[in-house]
């Protein structure tokens, strides 16, 4: 694929669109020789630190503190929640030989880390004075899945998981709300991402948690993505791992508990199909790789030497100031550099021809709409900033337009097919999200081929009263379905 | 183990020193229930998140780009290099099911990257003007082994691994000393740890290279400490996974390849060996999880109020001069924190009472000696980067004067055999490094209960000839030998 013949329409082509733009971009390969595992090269690793950077802040903000901790949990800590063990088990890669040698026991590649966190939280925490206790990792983990889709779906896949103890139940239940406020900080406030905050029923809630409430932006394909969690975990996981804490009064006391899982690898293909266009990606300011290119415009080799000094020395002041800036001096004409770059998602075009030169001037080029302003080199950094806010805004608006829009009432099932067919996300009544509505679920599924109950949206009461559309039954509960990834 | 009576001699009981303080400062934690691999808790963690970043903004400045790549390899893959599976085979952790199914093929846990990365490389390099292609990674890395010491020795460690291709030999060949350039600036220049570089011996060389440079510092029980390594790989991995390219004339080339290993875990137990003491760890000021605690001193509540706010107003400056700081407000007595701080290592204390309230000062105390100096409010971040600056130079005359002091020339295998037992490192004319000289180093190592020849020291010419200190030949050749771990 050449990139000056990138140009395609995501919402017409939306498969063909994101695997082009993917590897074009150079964001991943999926042609490493084992199924499901994906090479994030360069491009999406420099972004990985920032979105990383950016979660872990909020998170410190909030009374986190990082930890790393093995890879591997041994089977035994495994079994000790069993609705837990029963969710992961079949997903769950062994590692089961060293050298030539049988381990003993096996040891699974973390799925989730629950069962390696209790098992240290047994020791750490014995005190109310301890509490709450609030610890985060960065890392990987493995899941066996049949599917590759790069950033979508993989056996190893990046993201944070925290895992908190409290007190009291209250408490933990607040976290389950600021977890929500952090996503909404990170993936709407900094990276323009609109997404919806659901309790998913209880059919489809964490393996060994009472309640489960998910993060689902929506694709050009109409399928909503969920590129996050956060789990009340109630007293499973402390009662199952036996952690305990002595209260003021010197009573013991079993904990309660929370996790959170902001999925980093997911949030990269958030950013890739709902920010990008048919010329390719655009990145956020603040999670870009490169956030500003300046092309220099020369026509001859002689002039060609100021105009490179010039750019130069715009470079340099832009990364004084902490911006991350390229100067393409390649041989390429400035065409095919502003596809290139185009494609690549950077934020911000600097041009730098013989008039900047002699004015002292840059022309910026915003990503989204090719905008063109004329800035003097005195109040660039400054003019940057500016550019850069008015991109985010753009992201953000088109983003929520096109969440929000597709919204709609679905009325019956043939309504509720009707919308997702359109791409949309369809509101409707539904018998119940406890496990008495599974079957309805499940019969919506297969109606809709493929449409979910996304649960019940946070913040949000129902309206009214109607009839479940599967079955018929009044109730008061409307749920939001859509198909998903 | 309470942190007040902490005071041990960490000279005359290393091992007894050096667990104690990795426990009692919650730097590691070695309960978790599978042998050889340690928790890192947020004491570590967080000091391993700043020191990673000074790698990495050393590497890419000198051009290299992050990556992250699966952390599994296909059996497949690893067989394709000779050398390298022969040395690497018995370590190797092996994955063989997922759910509960085997798998068609074996999957390696990595415990470096080549075959993982040589395999992409292949498909990514195919023009001159490919090179130098020159990717990092930081991640974990998985080798079985027996013992189990934290940041010492582990299934699991951290690390960055590099991954560099050339078009010529020379190219190669320059990098190896420009990543010891890098070691030079991370470890020495910011974390103040003293390093020798040598060539290893050829049986002493990474599998599947042609040279191996190693960088040991020395740890009080007089062992050295290898803490990173750069291989000239030449064309072994490229051969081996058919990398090419087309030179500008149009001919296929194979290219050149090295690659650069800083163990991250290990600069960790170099900073708590080589610059704790009696009282605890002492951390270098750029990479400590917290750069200055503050201890309100109050006599009564009613003065602590006003000394609380201005400790407050003091820590808000200090935050936003992008310093890490945290108020120690505690009920715990002066005296009790001053230890529990100093034990933690936070290099710099500021002391803030009723004298400092009024007159607007702090008083700050250094880690290693606590010199107390008071100073103004107003100049508190700018005192603070001198007093930061002064730490660090102690820190650095401290471990070279530790580190070179202990180099003797041993004349012969009893003089080395008296140095090794002084907890020195040995210098002695020595037969060969080539293979030739492997039988007369086993016999050494066996004759000086595990001194081990280190190699040549970089950048250093052999002085004369003399006898080789085993089997008496002739030789111009001088090599260092010391304990290790």
């Amino acid at each position: 694929m050449k990139q000056r013949e990138f140009n395609l329409d995501k919402f017409a082509h939306f498969s063909e669109w994101y695997n082009t733009v993917i590897y074009a971009a150079e964001l991943a390969d999926v042609r490493y020789n084992v199924k499901g595992f994906v090479v994030n090269r360069p491009w999406s690793s420099m972004a990985f630190k920032k979105i990383y950077a950016l979660f872990e802040k909020e998170l410190e903000e909030d009374g986190h503190l990082p930890v790393i901790f093995p890879s591997v949990i041994p089977e035994e800590n495994f079994e000790k929640e069993k609705e837990h063990v029963e969710g992961f088990a079949p997903e769950v890669l062994w590692v089961t030989k060293a050298g030539k040698e049988e381990l003993k026991r096996p040891l699974a590649l973390r799925p989730t880390s629950e069962t390696a966190f209790y098992q240290m939280y047994q020791l750490w925490i014995s005190s109310f004075k301890d509490l709450p206790y609030k610890l985060y990792q960065s890392c990987s983990v493995y899941r066996n899945e049949s599917e590759t889709n790069p950033f979508l779906r993989g056996v190893e896949f990046l993201w944070i998981e925290t895992h908190n103890v409290y007190a009291t139940s209250e408490e933990a239940w607040e976290q389950t709300r600021k977890d929500g406020e952090i996503m909404r900080k990170v993936a709407f406030e900094s990276m323009g991402i609109e997404f919806l905050q659901f309790q998913r029923p209880k059919w489809d809630t964490f393996a060994g948690a009472e309640a489960t409430f998910a993060y689902d932006c929506l694709l050009p394909d109409g399928k909503a993505l969920q590129f996050g969690s956060t789990h009340y975990l109630g007293q499973h996981f402390t009662k199952a791992f036996e952690v305990s804490f002595l209260d003021a009064e010197g009573k013991r006391q079993v904990p309660y508990s929370t996790c959170f899982g902001p999925g980093i690898w997911r949030m990269m293909a958030a950013v890739a199909a709902v920010h990008g266009d048919s010329k390719g990606l655009i990145f956020p300011f603040d999670v870009a790789p490169i956030q500003v290119v300046i092309v220099p415009i020369m026509k001859g080799k002689e002039d060609g030497k100021d105009i490179l000094a010039y750019a130069n020395s715009v470079a340099e002041a832009l990364k004084e100031a902490g911006i991350k800036v390229r100067i393409d001096d390649s041989d390429k004409n400035p065409g095919f550099k502003y596809n290139y770059w185009e494609l690549k998602g950077v934020p911000l075009r600097a041009e730098v021809g013989a008039r900047e030169e002699k004015e002292k001037t840059v022309t910026l080029v915003r990503r989204t709409t090719r905008e063109k302003t004329t800035v003097k080199a005195a109040e660039l950094v400054q003019k940057i900033k500016e550019q850069a806010a008015v991109l985010l805004k753009e992201l953000q608006e088109r983003s929520s337009k096109w969440l929000l829009d597709r919204i709609r009432e679905g009325g019956d099932k043939e309504g509720v097919l009707r919308i997702l067919e359109e791409k949309g996300i369809a509101k409707a009544f539904f018998c119940s999200l406890e496990m008495e509505g599974k079957k309805c679920a499940d019969e919506l599924k297969e109606y809709t081929k493929g449409g979910k109950v996304r649960g019940k949206r946070v913040g949000e009461e129902s309206q009214g009263n109607g009839c479940c559309i599967m079955c018929g039954k009044t109730s008061s509960q409307q749920a939001y379905i859509a198909r998903q990834y």
